[in-house]
């Protein structure tokens, strides 16, 4: 049983930055960084109650999409039968746990079958789960380099090529990266800190009320989690609703000139690396309009989304105090 | 032949941690800071003689429990047969070796079965042992950091999933975690250090005539064990007793606002890193309530268990005192 | 569906570097060096739609050419049946991922062939699949040292040859080496630097109507690729006959005496290791000409090449300033 | 052939210290302190000769003794049959080579067994031989700290289990662990020095007639050991015969309560870490007594024992003198 | 194609060095040491065409030649058979890849042969190919130091024995070593120094008609080895033609007391280490006389000789200068 | 074809410490220090000529011998027949390679059996081969650790014994052990060091008569070996000759008191680690006396001995000179 989303008191910022990540996939995942015992993992894990359907290939191991690119199985069935049949699935939130090898990450020869049949099959490993999914990593910045080379490999191109002892096989592998991470325990490499579109940070809420509120309901879930639920019923439907309503609305928005400057005026004068920022920004104020019900993109989702997309890119030059560059950011966003 | 409970001279503190975790194995286990030859390990063995029943399924080697969330074995019967068939088990202790690999701990594939029969079948780990039982790690600071990420994994979802050549498994993994650990031999992540629910520090006793005592019993014992224990029969009986009564009242007992007050009254000036504090030292009074045969917290409980609770969760600010921070800590307590 | 290559807003250092490689396989490649997110490896990628065919040995894994040296298989097939049945082929971009085991690099023993018939079969790698084709390292820097001796090894010879329990195989390995990396992590070893024939520097474009451009094209392109790829169609066409042209015009010029004299006069008084940057410049030069459809090398070329062939291979001197050397290098080429 | 133990020339604590642990194998054991080429290994292995027979569980490898733990297959033995029966066996030194990998020391699956007859069996390790036995390990200095790991482990609870691929197995293993090490090259994990009951450090003698007597002998030793052997027959049964005598004695001498109140007199003072100490010298001052053939204990057994007992285990404070130490030690010790 | 040995632009030492070996392969070798791109490694496979036949047991992967020492098998066939059969094979340049594996190297167990016919075979390894020829290492500094561990043994005995799996196989194993490295990127274990017989140094050149020729005939080998070859065809033929007379003239040349007397007049004041430069200079300045025609040595091939074979044998002591040790080995050499 | 014992100029220390290595293998080796090229290899090498033949048990791979302790196979044998036979076999001079592994040193389970005949054997390794021949260690200095472990618990025991997969195995391990280094490529571990009886020094020789007399020997034995050794044929013999009377010599020196006394005269002094030097000076002063022909130790053996037998013993004090350490030695010997 999963605590729900919609009874996590406060952290606002995170619940947010998961939401625009279901409304927007392409967006590119969420970095939460906090102390620990902040509720970080417990959002993640409740943000599978709200995720849409997915249409599907049945039985297609590697949630394979319409429109989208094929695995190598999926496009030989087209190629021999002319056509796939579909079929509907969750959205769900795959985890990668810290000791996972690479054979379990990229998949693997099936022994089994080889042995019984004497041919070869591709066993399909967590980034063939993870496809069109979000894929959470929890202390993402105690993750063997070995394996965040190939998450990158794999995030860059959007999709996993096995070859193995004289197989070979492609399929689609673009899912929405969301880590947590403790600051105080190590920092992440820089070009992975790159890869994620959005970033939060959580902090222990000291108003006592909160607390208390916090105090209680985890108490009442544990004690009994079926009837908590049922309490926050009516909150989860009206949200998932929300952001259903959301996702319809993406395809009419269309950015106009002045938002288009808007971007370039935040990112130009912050001096970062390469241009991903401004592509992040775009699409996280068009997701977040959306979210707020607007049909067009106006400068305050702008300044919002620009606070997430930002504040892990901002490069510190030496002797240069971060608190400056954050005034900076703050006075170029109060301008645009 | 282990070495009765009661017959361990003094070190209530440990004691009482212990049979708090026995009586609510929500609270989230204990760690144990001792100088060697403090009697630490022998005092979490001795537990054993004192741990109730459970209610398991038939032939579970996961020790599945009613109500409680099922391994993948016993949610195919369910679905197939309807029912699942109960009987009963003594809870244990279940002991993790310093030198385990991932494989022991997990569970693996069945070699011998897949050989003689081509098929897979799932072979527990120790994670399916402790299930519902006691998990005791002897120097828990000199645990692999593999091995650490691994039971942090578990100790967070409540669940052990292994994926391997085409296997995939679940089950609850749901243990009472003890370590013992000397800290002259090196610290704990904090990581760590945070999942233990309470924290007790035992020392030498230096008493003259306690240690005459300690030293006949353990002559005694070391010359004929069988005779040893009978003596301490009757008082091993009445505790057994005792905390049988306390996980009983355990339901009754509904904690009042003023007491969700005090505890954040002691937790928020203490610069805490997150909640999981609260919600510890609000289970832990619950429990000594019950165990001190009331049917409602007194905030004598509250400053008892919070002493337990908070002392390994203190923050130190660079050039700040651990001693200052105990101060606060005390003065807080005094003051609810 | 890839990036188009002349969608690609500026960079035209990077872009003529690529194209060079084209136009003369043999110049030896090209490293860019630049921050995360300047489109590199878009760059890098986008090539592929713009290659020309080869003529290979029909079937041979190892794309044998006609003239070139051959395949331990294509030889036995000439000395067996005296001629070799050829067809045609794109040329590729093959991408060499960082986690690249030395057996999937270089090839390996073809195990199933082994198990079911008992005999043995040389299993192609990449360095196979990369012969007469570009070979693409992301993050060239963080290449294991391992692979780049392998690398390196191959690089020297053009040939490459696997020795296994009893297998020998040689087939020829000449790749157009083309590596991105970001300078912020880590160094190239120098004798690795040495190999690229010739290196380019990308930075983030700070100009804010080409901001709007490129944010504008990678939204229209993300939205609907399709449609996108569609506008760019008649500058696609128009590069890829150019660099037909110019190849063909590649073997009419013949550089004049004045041209060795004035490629010496530019390399000699800087102090390089050995030779190659000399061979370098001659042929870069010569393609360039031809890319700007001259069919004589004029001393405007020879300026560009040699920027783009030397600032790698400036060996700077204790105390002594790298501008120095560049302003050294600026002199040397407007002397000419 | 082995050097006679009673032709080994002074070092009388050495052999004292050896010589208790066989009387009363619950002692601990022993660790020798010494330069290289001081006759450590030889004294140690020349105990074998003294040992007295155990009586053994007829064809039971792990050396199963009557009233004592039995390993799995004799309690399987034991239900089915009703009784066991019984032999003697020699009880014996067995040495720990530094080599040894945790496979050969704590047993593992016999392959022979399951290839040939398809069902799993357990192959004993050094543990198993070591069972009731000394255990020797020559530079304990250098041991693996992974094997010190197991070691420890089953020092501690008198039991080794093993679970590999489907089999789970448990013996007894209470050994009498006997250390040698040269101080020179490196240190003792303090958790293990804790373990051996009794430490002594032996030195290269200077005493000119002495050195004599030893060279004179080792020349008798190599030139003709057989008969060398013969001289030393009766001295070796003499003191086989004083052991055995001891053994038998050890079960009638009971402690006065003052020799309970001299052992805490001489421990609480010097903030030992735990309570291990004061056992140890009850037990070796008992042990002692019976070698000296008296049927009580004295003080001045609990002078001599303590020396053996304590040395290891007096901690030095920062800025303090290991001499003062030693001083406080002689003064308590004489206090008595 | 390889580039044709007398096309090499100057590089006189270089160019004697690798002649000198070729006309008596016991001098030992050479080392080149020099810059990145100086054509180090072309001079080397250039060497390959000049080589001359060896007489070689037919079908002996180990080239065992008449009147030395015999390889296992050969030695059980002239058992046998009484006599063994020769054939030609001409000399050649093995290369030693920096990858290497043990394996590789020395040679092992032949799988297939194994699993097919249940009986063991040797697979030979590098060291059989290069037994009687060059082996050749670029970058020798970056060699495994277990690789050249395995290198030296080899050099040292003359002989490689392989034990592995109860198969024995000896085969002899003198080859001729030959090194190049580029002194920047780390020195060389004295140890393997010391191992090569002579050691040069190249440099890139600067006067810049030699770099003019240099890039002229690149380009024309690069553009059509073929012809190019062609117009360097007489030169090496001549040069293949000189080789020969002095491999003849060899075995006449007999060295005089005088020459003796000047060899240990240069070398008696050096301070080396040991005497194998005596025999060096002694074996280089034969060849190198017999090179220039003549039937005795003369001083003037001492001086020669001695330049190459003593460089890299001069030891430097703290606090002096390697130039006033090279200005002590001038004056010595002008003294003789 | 090895070079001549005999025919090696001077390094007359290094000679006899080999020879007396011969004459009584008790003695307990001998280790050599010197330069790079002072022919330590080759003396080594050479003494393979010199040595006696041994009595073994016929068709024994692990040399048993009469009256010495006997192999698992041999004591089989023995009990099952009642006596052994046996033949003569050279004695030997085995090489330890130095990237030998722990299999083949100290022997394995013999694969090809196992899988042919289903039934284990034991594969002797270098230790088997060893047993009562000489042991070689090139560079001994750069042996791995694990494999010097492995070396001196064999030397300590005199046996190895061997325990894998369900064989057990022991068999006889005295090997003499010879090891040659170079002082500059690191030291050696004490404990190492005291294992080796004896030890000496050799340097390169400056003298020019000399030198040119090395050269001259050297030069001849390369150009026609079987010549050069013919001319050596009588020295050798004369000396095999000498070796054996000695070692029959051998059993009948008695030392006097007086002997032993001077000998504890020179070591008490010297505040040397434990009390094997006295033995080693006495066996190898009998040794001597012996090869001069004696039948009785003098005071001018003892002298001699000792120089050998303790150099490497030596320990310097901090602050103390090693000189001054030296001096003390010279006075010790001139004053007994």
């Amino acid at each position: 049983m999963i605590f729900p989303f919609t009874a996590i008191v406060n952290q606002d910022e995170m619940k947010t930055g998961l939401i625009l990540n279901v409304i927007d996939p392409s967006i590119g995942g969420l970095l939460i960084m906090g102390e620990k015992g902040t509720g970080k993992s417990t959002a993640v894990r409740a943000l599978a109650d709200l995720l849409p359907d997915l249409k599907v290939v049945k039985d297609c191991p590697f949630n394979c999409g319409q429109g989208s690119s094929l695995c190598s199985k999926c496009e030989e069935t087209l190629k021999k039968e002319g056509n796939l049949k579909y079929t509907k699935k969750k959205m769900k939130v795959v985890e990668l746990p810290l000791g996972i090898t690479e054979d379990r990450l990229v998949g693997t020869l099936d022994i089994e079958h080889a042995l019984k049949r004497g041919e070869k099959r591709f066993e399909p490993g967590i980034l063939a789960e993870a496809n069109r999914n979000f894929l959470y990593v929890d202390e993402v910045n105690l993750l063997d380099d070995h394996i965040v080379d190939l998450l990158l490999d794999s995030a860059a191109m959007g999709v996993n090529t096995v070859e193995r002892e004289g197989i070979s096989f492609t399929h689609p592998a673009r899912f929405i990266l969301v880590g947590t991470m403790n600051p105080e325990e190590g920092d992440l490499r820089p070009q992975l800190l790159d890869r994620f579109g959005l970033c939060v940070h959580v902090t222990t809420i000291t108003d006592q009320s909160y607390r208390k509120e916090i105090l209680k309901r985890k108490l009442s879930f544990d004690n009994d989690p079926t009837n908590f639920a049922k309490t926050m019923d009516s909150e989860q439907k009206a949200l998932k609703k929300r952001i259903l309503s959301a996702k319809r609305l993406l395809g009419i928005i269309k950015p106009s000139e002045e938002i288009f400057q808007s971007i370039v005026d935040i990112t130009s004068p912050l001096n970062l690396d390469g241009h991903r920022a401004d592509i992040v920004i775009m699409k996280a104020s068009r997701a977040l309009s959306a979210f707020r019900g607007k049909d067009k993109i106006e400068k305050s989702e702008i300044r919002d989304s620009a606070a997430l997309a930002l504040k892990h890119r901002l490069k510190r030059l030496p002797f240069e105090d971060i608190r400056s560059k954050n005034e900076k950011l703050q006075s170029l966003l109060s301008g645009i």
